[in-house]
């Protein structure tokens, strides 16, 4: 009996298991799917364009073959892949140059590009083709993967002599939908533009409809740059394996953590010495044992940090949300927060920022309580429950900013997280978990946000309230004022246009209004 | 620039992958993640011992250490585990014997056991100790786990003859926090035995207090067998594989359809045939090509089929779910639901039972509106929004059920899913995919549990209407039959209890309740 169950041991790929899981990278229902694929490459694209300091111009066409069976292409003028990555790079998971690396980057996990490539095989048996123009050469390949050992196939095509650069990933998929709703491609690239604005996208949708979301912006945003882990941030296990990792290029302890950590100074290895004297900071780093990176760590969190550097963060930033969001929906205010970056679990440097639009066009728009979540500009377009921004927005008291219903009221509330490292719930990459470090401060930018909008509500309805009591009461004016004639024989005109002044000074619309939102 | 780009180009394995994003393998937080701990230890034992048909005898203590710092040790009476594979249950990532199977099992990643192995090792330095007790020996080791590889690092510390047989492990971890709190592993075990009526399981908690939830059943669940997938189930892919793994069995397709598919006769061979004239059904498996193959599952989509076995499907059953309530909450109303098997994504067989248990004991717990989720009888604790369960509950109109409030209404709703595959949104198994057939289910299933509910609150209601009625109506008798006696003579006594014997036969309490509810 049991060694009929050991019989079924068995070793498996993360190919496989993504195969018989997909819902995990996101690839359920076949609305979702389509736009999943869609959200990869780009992603990619857009990844490679802003590291090789290039403007990212993508073009994405859906193409319908038959009922539920499509094309997708898309190209951008990125670097391209040099040959003896490209298979790799779409064709292995869990490969890539995003995966170790303290940077702010769309990409992080090395599967989704991959996770495509495995999708189109199993449900049309093709592989993928790739035209990388790359340092003076067009080369044409077909990928597919090797999903019981997650290892590239890859076929050349052909090569030739190009001046162009980019990528062009041309994948067909069966059991997928187009759909133009919130969940379909057309939306997902409308807020990939928005939180996007030096990027030029052009759609071509299976109905043949081409629409062009220029840049507005004539510049790439300041480069994200990588960063060292921040002392705060490591494990005891952390800082064994960068041990290993690095601990040949320094002689000494005392070395090896100002080389490899951010904020470590002579001073603050003195001050850790003096915490940790059973430590030798003069022998080689590596000869850390598991005791010592213990001590080391916990010697951290005893000493007074800088925190990390935040420069390293790039926010979509204030002006270019305000233009992105008066371009798409023309609001009748529009309010975004610009705050300081912060910190999570102990050393993870990351900002968050909203935008908050309502009324005008977006009340035009049909939009009612709409939430549109970003992380490193990506939209999140999926999983809305579960994520650390919904579950944040859904439970603000939206009656203190005089918000009677969210949901019904012409609102939309963006929020961008951005970090070198995102904590998604799953490989999907659908939704950001729900740390307290995270969730409280969104909560203080939304509510900053919303103290913009609460102003200008409440303003509005005093106005409203002040312009309908000066109704009211100018409409006794005329009869008091022949009255009054009638009573002091002084001229009724005289009188009325007395009294319209002093009502017009005691209650000036306006006044609780526009003074007020100018912020 | 572009060659710096490629020069950070690495391959990453499952488990630096899994490292890296623990949370996504529910390891967030540090109550959740000590939850977690125990859930998937208990799961594996749970299911090892069912496998070798050994009811479940499960000890379960957790110790601190110091603050954040605790040992987990869970015993279970199983079969224990071979030598060779010891290494590989539990430090391996995606190894194991559940993964390929078409059988309803707890667990189905092969990624638990070795997640915790990964924890302990990244917050302690230290290994997992595990004891096994099989086929006569009593051995003991030492088992960690090589992340870049994810290979096990195993040391055999000792030998010895025992006639036990069982699995121990013994590991620690830092960075998490016992609490006896919805979250926290004590609800986790009670949750688990009220599913479980044939397990004992025993809890020692950090504070020395032992519980004990003992069986109720003596003998184990009927063994959900391993049942063949169903032709409309599976992709083009799929088939291509199986014609792969089990081609060399079978001299042609008709016999290999038949072989390795349910449902798949001579007849249901012959109607393929003719719907796909331009395959040779008497050519070899290995053969299949993907046009084949394509056009095999296009021709299974046309046939109409038997459903799957659903009897490979064993749900915890009204009476044992009846039976845990009332030992659990002693409610004043308990409503369990017994439906039919159903199949999802065309042919993954699942079934769904609900169980609700109103006032009572739940009102005295203090238990409001609470959802219990269950997926092959293991207990989802956490991330309760985004799973099918808990979307499909909340958004029931309880109203229509007479429940004004759900969420301030003394009920409990528990909903156990059984399937051979159960479609986790992460690996982390703490949400069901919300897939359309499978919420559909839950949604009739909730629905129907729910009507009970109503007829007693409706019948209660109209019992406390007709009751207040009888009373006020009551105070007028005594008045009336002295005011009749005068008018009529007769005695006022006689007249009284005439009247009082029409009301009591117009105004029946109970008639509105007791009656309609027994169902």
């Amino acid at each position: 009996m049991v060694k009929d169950m050991f019989k079924e041991f068995k070793e498996h790929s993360i190919a496989e298991f993504f195969k018989k899981n997909r819902q995990m990278l996101g690839f359920s229902g076949k609305v979702r799917s389509l736009t999943m694929i869609v959200h990869e490459m780009i992603t990619n694209s857009i990844d490679a364009c802003e590291e090789a300091g290039i403007l990212p111009e993508i073009y994405v066409e859906v193409k319908e073959l038959e009922p539920e069976h499509y094309f997708v292409t898309v190209k951008d003028n990125g670097p391209g892949i040099p040959e003896n990555y490209v298979g790799k790079a779409l064709g292995m998971m869990l490969a890539g140059t995003k995966f170790h690396r303290y940077i702010q980057q769309r990409g992080q996990q090395g599967i989704g590009g991959s996770g495509c490539t495995m999708l189109s095989y199993i449900t049309t048996g093709q592989p993928v083709k790739a035209v990388s123009y790359h340092k003076g050469k067009k080369k044409e390949y077909e990928i597919s993967i090797d999903l019981k050992r997650n290892k590239p196939v890859v076929k050349k095509l052909s090569e030739e002599p190009s001046e162009e650069h980019g990528l062009t990933v041309i994948s067909q998929y069966k059991e997928v939908k187009y759909e133009k709703s919130n969940k379909g491609p057309f939306e997902y690239i409308r807020r990939t533009a928005l939180a996007n604005p030096h990027a030029t996208i052009t759609f071509k949708d299976p109905f043949g409809e081409t629409s062009v979301f220029p840049r507005s912006v004539e510049k790439n945003p300041p480069r994200p740059f990588e960063i060292k882990p921040h002392p705060l941030g490591i494990t005891t296990h952390d800082l064994l394996e960068f041990s290993h990792r690095y601990g040949k290029d320094y002689r000494k302890i005392s070395a090896f953590l100002q080389g490899v950590f951010s904020r470590v100074t002579a001073n603050k290895v003195s001050e850790l010495k003096t915490i940790i004297p059973e430590v030798n900071f003069d022998k080689s780093p590596k000869g850390i044992s598991w005791d010592d990176a213990e001590k080391l760590t916990r010697a951290f969190q005893k000493v007074k940090w800088i925190a990390p550097a935040t420069d390293s963060l790039v926010p979509i930033g204030k002006e270019q949300v305000d233009a992105s969001f008066r371009n798409i929906f023309n609001p009748e205010l529009l309010v975004v927060t610009e705050r300081s970056p912060k910190v999570y679990r102990g050393g993870i440097p990351f900002a968050v920022e909203v935008g908050i639009a309502y009324g005008g066009g977006v009340k035009e728009a049909g939009k009612k309580g709409e939430v549109m979540r970003f992380a490193n500009r990506v939209p999140l377009l999926f999983d809305i429950s579960g994520c650390a921004i919904t579950e944040v927005v859904k439970n603000i008291d939206w009656n203190r900013y005089n918000l009677r219903d969210f949901d019904e009221a012409p609102i939309v509330v963006l929020v961008n997280f951005v970090s070198v490292y995102v904590p998604y719930t799953s490989a999907g990459k659908l939704a950001i978990a729900p740390e307290e470090d995270i969730e409280n401060e969104i909560r203080f930018a939304v509510m900053e946000a919303s103290r913009g909008i609460q102003k200008y509500i409440s303003g509005r309805k005093k106005a409203s309230e002040i312009a309908t009591k000066k109704k009211v009461i100018s409409r006794y004016v005329p009869q008091l004022s022949s009255d009054l004639s009638s009573l002091t024989g002084k001229n009724s005109e005289k009188i009325e246009e007395k009294l319209m002044k002093i009502i017009e000074k005691k209650y000036i619309v306006g006044k609780g209004s526009k003074e007020e939102v100018s912020e």
